[in-house]
Protein backbone atom coordinates (compact mmCIF):
# COMPACT_ATOMS: atom_id res chain seq x y z
CA UNK A 1 0.00 0.00 0.00
CA UNK A 2 1.38 3.37 -0.95
CA UNK A 3 -0.46 6.03 1.59
CA UNK A 4 -0.30 10.16 0.21
CA UNK A 5 -1.05 12.81 2.32
CA UNK A 6 -2.09 16.02 0.40
CA UNK A 7 -1.91 19.14 2.29
CA UNK A 8 -3.82 22.09 1.17
CA UNK A 9 -4.37 25.41 2.36
CA UNK A 10 -7.08 27.85 0.38
CA UNK A 11 -7.59 31.28 0.29
CA UNK A 12 -10.93 31.82 2.69
CA UNK A 13 -13.20 32.67 0.46
CA UNK A 14 -12.70 29.31 -1.25
CA UNK A 15 -13.39 27.04 1.86
CA UNK A 16 -16.81 26.31 0.25
CA UNK A 17 -15.47 25.23 -3.65
CA UNK A 18 -13.32 23.40 -2.68
CA UNK A 19 -14.75 21.50 -0.20
CA UNK A 20 -17.56 20.67 -3.17
CA UNK A 21 -14.90 20.01 -5.83
CA UNK A 22 -13.24 17.45 -3.58
CA UNK A 23 -16.00 15.42 -2.82
CA UNK A 24 -17.12 15.43 -5.91
CA UNK A 25 -13.65 13.97 -7.07
CA UNK A 26 -12.77 11.74 -4.01
CA UNK A 27 -16.79 10.00 -4.78
CA UNK A 28 -15.43 8.69 -8.14
CA UNK A 29 -11.48 8.22 -6.66
CA UNK A 30 -12.86 5.59 -4.53
CA UNK A 31 -14.88 3.64 -7.17
CA UNK A 32 -11.14 2.94 -8.94
CA UNK A 33 -9.74 -0.34 -8.32
CA UNK A 34 -6.82 0.52 -7.23
CA UNK A 35 -8.28 2.95 -4.48
CA UNK A 36 -8.34 1.98 -0.56
CA UNK A 37 -9.26 4.78 0.55
CA UNK A 38 -9.95 8.58 -0.01
CA UNK A 39 -10.87 10.74 2.11
CA UNK A 40 -10.96 14.43 2.77
CA UNK A 41 -10.76 15.89 6.19
CA UNK A 42 -10.95 19.74 7.54
CA UNK A 43 -8.61 21.06 10.09
CA UNK A 44 -10.61 21.83 13.44
CA UNK A 45 -8.88 25.28 13.99
CA UNK A 46 -8.11 26.24 10.80
CA UNK A 47 -10.73 25.48 8.12
CA UNK A 48 -8.77 26.99 5.14
CA UNK A 49 -6.78 23.80 5.90
CA UNK A 50 -7.63 20.47 4.14
CA UNK A 51 -5.77 16.86 4.26
CA UNK A 52 -6.23 14.54 1.63
CA UNK A 53 -5.81 10.62 2.87
CA UNK A 54 -5.23 8.80 -0.34
CA UNK A 55 -4.11 4.95 -0.24
CA UNK A 56 -3.40 3.06 -2.54
CA UNK A 57 -3.05 -0.28 -3.42
CA UNK A 58 -0.33 -0.07 -5.60
CA UNK A 59 2.49 2.74 -7.09
CA UNK A 60 0.68 1.68 -10.45
CA UNK A 61 -2.70 2.96 -8.69
CA UNK A 62 -1.23 5.86 -7.91
CA UNK A 63 -0.24 7.01 -11.49
CA UNK A 64 -3.59 5.80 -12.71
CA UNK A 65 -5.59 8.62 -10.65
CA UNK A 66 -3.82 11.32 -11.90
CA UNK A 67 -4.63 10.23 -15.58
CA UNK A 68 -8.28 10.23 -14.79
CA UNK A 69 -10.64 12.96 -15.75
CA UNK A 70 -12.49 13.70 -12.40
CA UNK A 71 -8.39 14.19 -11.06
CA UNK A 72 -8.38 16.55 -13.80
CA UNK A 73 -11.40 18.42 -13.15
CA UNK A 74 -10.33 18.84 -9.56
CA UNK A 75 -6.93 20.40 -10.34
CA UNK A 76 -8.12 22.42 -12.82
CA UNK A 77 -11.34 24.06 -10.50
CA UNK A 78 -9.04 23.95 -7.69
CA UNK A 79 -6.31 26.07 -8.73
CA UNK A 80 -7.55 29.25 -8.35
CA UNK A 81 -8.31 28.60 -4.73
CA UNK A 82 -4.75 27.51 -3.42
CA UNK A 83 -2.93 30.38 -0.81
CA UNK A 84 -0.24 28.59 -1.13
CA UNK A 85 1.06 25.62 -3.52
CA UNK A 86 -0.36 21.71 -2.22
CA UNK A 87 2.49 19.48 -0.99
CA UNK A 88 1.95 15.97 -0.23
CA UNK A 89 4.12 13.35 2.27
CA UNK A 90 4.04 9.36 1.18
CA UNK A 91 4.11 6.79 3.80
CA UNK A 92 4.04 3.24 3.81
CA UNK A 93 1.16 1.46 7.01
CA UNK A 94 2.55 -0.15 10.09
CA UNK A 95 -0.73 -0.45 11.60
CA UNK A 96 -3.18 -2.04 10.37
CA UNK A 97 -1.07 -4.56 8.43
CA UNK A 98 -3.90 -4.79 5.91
CA UNK A 99 -3.78 -1.11 5.10
CA UNK B 1 -16.35 12.10 14.21
CA UNK B 2 -13.17 13.47 15.69
CA UNK B 3 -9.79 12.88 14.01
CA UNK B 4 -6.37 13.14 15.67
CA UNK B 5 -3.26 13.03 14.02
CA UNK B 6 -0.41 12.82 16.05
CA UNK B 7 3.35 14.13 14.33
CA UNK B 8 5.79 12.14 15.78
CA UNK B 9 10.05 12.31 14.92
CA UNK B 10 12.01 9.71 17.06
CA UNK B 11 15.67 9.32 17.48
CA UNK B 12 16.81 7.33 14.85
CA UNK B 13 17.94 4.87 17.36
CA UNK B 14 14.34 4.89 18.31
CA UNK B 15 12.67 3.73 14.82
CA UNK B 16 12.59 0.05 15.58
CA UNK B 17 11.61 0.42 19.14
CA UNK B 18 8.90 2.83 18.48
CA UNK B 19 7.35 1.38 15.92
CA UNK B 20 6.99 -1.61 18.27
CA UNK B 21 5.08 0.15 21.28
CA UNK B 22 2.94 1.66 18.68
CA UNK B 23 1.99 -1.91 16.90
CA UNK B 24 1.51 -3.15 20.72
CA UNK B 25 -0.65 0.09 21.66
CA UNK B 26 -2.91 0.06 17.89
CA UNK B 27 -3.30 -2.97 18.49
CA UNK B 28 -5.38 -2.52 22.47
CA UNK B 29 -6.76 0.53 20.55
CA UNK B 30 -8.69 -0.88 18.15
CA UNK B 31 -10.48 -2.78 20.62
CA UNK B 32 -12.06 0.35 22.29
CA UNK B 33 -15.74 0.85 21.36
CA UNK B 34 -14.95 4.64 20.89
CA UNK B 35 -12.45 4.24 18.37
CA UNK B 36 -12.87 3.72 14.55
CA UNK B 37 -9.43 3.35 13.36
CA UNK B 38 -5.74 3.85 14.75
CA UNK B 39 -3.62 3.82 12.28
CA UNK B 40 0.49 4.30 12.79
CA UNK B 41 2.32 5.10 9.47
CA UNK B 42 5.84 5.65 8.63
CA UNK B 43 7.46 8.50 6.23
CA UNK B 44 8.66 6.99 3.09
CA UNK B 45 11.80 9.41 2.90
CA UNK B 46 12.49 9.91 6.56
CA UNK B 47 11.87 6.81 8.33
CA UNK B 48 11.94 8.60 12.05
CA UNK B 49 8.78 10.63 11.23
CA UNK B 50 5.66 8.66 11.73
CA UNK B 51 1.87 9.39 12.21
CA UNK B 52 -0.65 8.22 14.09
CA UNK B 53 -4.27 8.76 12.55
CA UNK B 54 -6.92 8.54 15.35
CA UNK B 55 -10.46 8.48 14.37
CA UNK B 56 -13.01 8.47 17.09
CA UNK B 57 -16.54 8.13 17.78
CA UNK B 58 -16.97 11.21 20.22
CA UNK B 59 -14.60 13.24 21.85
CA UNK B 60 -15.20 11.85 25.03
CA UNK B 61 -13.95 8.37 22.85
CA UNK B 62 -10.38 10.33 23.03
CA UNK B 63 -10.46 11.16 26.25
CA UNK B 64 -11.37 7.40 27.35
CA UNK B 65 -8.78 6.48 25.37
CA UNK B 66 -6.14 8.52 27.19
CA UNK B 67 -7.64 6.74 30.47
CA UNK B 68 -6.15 3.06 28.91
CA UNK B 69 -3.37 1.32 30.60
CA UNK B 70 -2.26 0.48 26.79
CA UNK B 71 -2.27 4.38 26.17
CA UNK B 72 -0.04 5.22 29.46
CA UNK B 73 2.53 1.96 28.57
CA UNK B 74 2.92 3.92 24.75
CA UNK B 75 3.30 6.93 26.29
CA UNK B 76 6.21 5.80 28.74
CA UNK B 77 7.79 3.55 26.69
CA UNK B 78 8.12 6.01 23.82
CA UNK B 79 8.98 9.15 26.15
CA UNK B 80 13.11 8.39 25.46
CA UNK B 81 12.58 8.06 21.89
CA UNK B 82 11.52 11.39 20.86
CA UNK B 83 13.89 13.96 19.13
CA UNK B 84 11.47 16.30 19.48
CA UNK B 85 7.67 16.82 21.64
CA UNK B 86 5.32 15.54 19.50
CA UNK B 87 2.04 17.69 18.10
CA UNK B 88 -1.32 16.82 16.78
CA UNK B 89 -3.47 18.30 14.89
CA UNK B 90 -7.79 17.87 14.79
CA UNK B 91 -9.91 17.35 11.81
CA UNK B 92 -13.66 16.60 11.18
CA UNK B 93 -14.21 14.47 7.86
CA UNK B 94 -15.61 15.72 4.84
CA UNK B 95 -15.28 12.66 2.99
CA UNK B 96 -16.59 9.86 3.71
CA UNK B 97 -19.75 11.27 5.38
CA UNK B 98 -19.34 7.67 7.59
CA UNK B 99 -15.88 8.44 8.91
Amino acid sequence: MLIVHVHVRVVPDGVDAFREASLANARESVKEPGVARFDVIQQEDDPTRFELIEVYRTADAAAAHKATAHYAAWRDSVAPLMAEPRSSTKYRTVFPETL
